[in-house]
């Protein structure tokens, strides 16, 4: 990004906009909270930025004079800024707002903004002012939970809690929310300790599901998926707020009993095939590459590609 | 959820909080803009619910003469109320605010609650009042992004993009961000029919890509699923504003090139690996379900289930 509105425009905009009080003295003194209670001759009081999209991002905490300004002048000033940004054919603006100055989200609102996203202490507005809808990116449009299907190879058992909240009862895989920034394989781990006392290990993906307007995701969509896990330890000691049971159950019982989830009823028996058949048959492995321009990683799921395809040594 | 909080307590509450203009009257009528200019008598201004976790959702909406208070005296009201919630052993305060009503949400944070979340015309804060650290659920943490793999058995070839707005000209996927409430097999197949004018048909769930602190998710994290499509039409007509270059590429030259991105690369040998081998060997297939309390529907993605083991049948 580089930075394209001139400071000038503003200043100006706010100039006009600008009540001062009675007491102003423009010598740019600190008062009791360290704010600058006037704008020092030439300070910029407000940082637009041009996105490579087009848009103007403008963040609110950079505006040092801002506890001064009242929320009409605010409008008035927003109202021209957003003229002429127009009339340069810009296409949106996102205005980042810190939540103790969320008295200029209203009067930003009555000019036609919206909230694009809030998280702990700042807020998003945006305003698309290109032609047609908005071609602005959504939010994070989905939650995503994770579950262990916990199985011992050895004795056949799978590990299964029932929910205490519930109205009816029914077996299922131990699981929760993933927490922000946490890979799907650790959520599992986690979630199974937490719910069970159960130790584990991440052996693969099973299964992704996917549903909309989920109430308990705030109406947003939910992704839930769930893992297979290998225990390494397995003395049970449950948590007595989330479970009110939680079994070692033979993997076939699951797979046969009606008190279950479809979801899990379903789980249950890819496992049976692939305890059976071999796991490959049902599993998504889990590899780390690297980000092009970003220089993170990521984890990519896929099934077991054999190692001459992955190199494309000697495949022609 | 049931309603819980008496209305008594917070018409006490907001009673003493009150600042009555001068010609404030008692009648009830309604002003200009149609809201009610004061509270008839007896009426309850406020509604709070308790929800099955112990917490109390406020809805500022529903406070109908929530026009004629100031924010200091909403704090004031605020800060009794919640005193009386913490005595009363509530776990914690959800409040929903409407975008005009905003000036209500710098007061509500010197008192300590914060964003969970906003979108359009809304915010919702919280403040957790339980022991220990918060154990409200987040709100929504990924946004999806799905990319179609269109390959076209007869021809071996498959449809790869090169975007507009990068720096360095990789071949790969077309794709893009799932719109709310949108499947992932639909998201795929509208976004290679904008980006290519190509039309096509969801066969399968290749991959799924994990990454987190992602700049163009806003920092949230990021899922990317690729998909195996089918092509019904073969005329590529590429969106200019998107696309540089558009093309049908023999899958060998893809899976060998160096001028693509590692997930293409890597995907490209898998769909290799599965046109000689069986696409069995390499996809997820999808299936729809129902949820047990909501009457909804999902889709469930996994390795396809051999119709023995999925209805149990013969299987001991």
């Amino acid at each position: 990004m580089r930075p394209l509105l001139s400071c000038g425009t503003w200043r100006a905009v706010l100039a006009r906009a600008w009540r001062p009080r009675p007491s102003a003295d423009y010598l740019g003194v600190l008062d009791a909270q360290g704010y600058a209670r006037n704008p020092p001759v030439g300070a910029c009081e407000l940082q637009g930025e041009l996105d490579r999209f087009g848009g103007i991002s403008v963040r609110l905490a950079r505006l040092e004079a801002l506890d001064r300004l009242d929320a009409t002048a605010f409008k008035k000033g927003l109202q021209v800024a957003v003229q002429q940004w127009q009339s340069e054919g810009r296409t949106a603006v996102w205005l980042h707002i810190p939540i103790l100055q969320s008295r200029f989200i209203a009067p930003a609102a009555s000019l036609g903004f919206r909230f694009h996203h809030a998280e702990l202490d700042s807020s998003t507005l945006t305003l698309w002012l290109g032609e047609g809808p908005s071609r602005l990116p959504g939010y994070a449009s989905h939650q995503v939970g994770v579950a262990g299907a916990v199985f011992d190879e050895g004795t056949r058992k799978i590990l299964v809690v029932q929910d205490r909240n519930k109205l009816k009862n029914m077996w299922k895989f131990p699981g929760g929310l993933s927490e922000p920034g946490e890979d799907i394989g650790d959520t599992a781990v986690r979630e199974v300790f937490e719910e069970t006392g159960i130790k584990s290990e991440f052996r693969s993906l099973l299964s992704i599901r996917q549903q909309h307007t989920n109430p308990g995701a705030f109406g947003k969509s939910d992704m839930y998926i769930i893992c297979r896990l290998k225990p390494y330890s397995f003395t049970i000691n449950f948590c007595q707020h989330e479970c009110l049971r939680c079994e070692w159950m033979d993997l076939n019982d699951l797979a046969k009993t009606e008190n279950t989830t479809p979801i899990t009823s379903r789980v249950a028996r890819l496992l049976l095939y692939g305890y059976r058949e071999g796991f490959d048959k049902i599993d998504l492995t889990v590899e780390e590459l690297p980000a092009v321009h970003t220089g993170l990683f990521y984890k990519l799921y896929h099934k077991e590609l054999p190692e001459n395809y992955k190199t494309m040594t000697g495949i022609d």
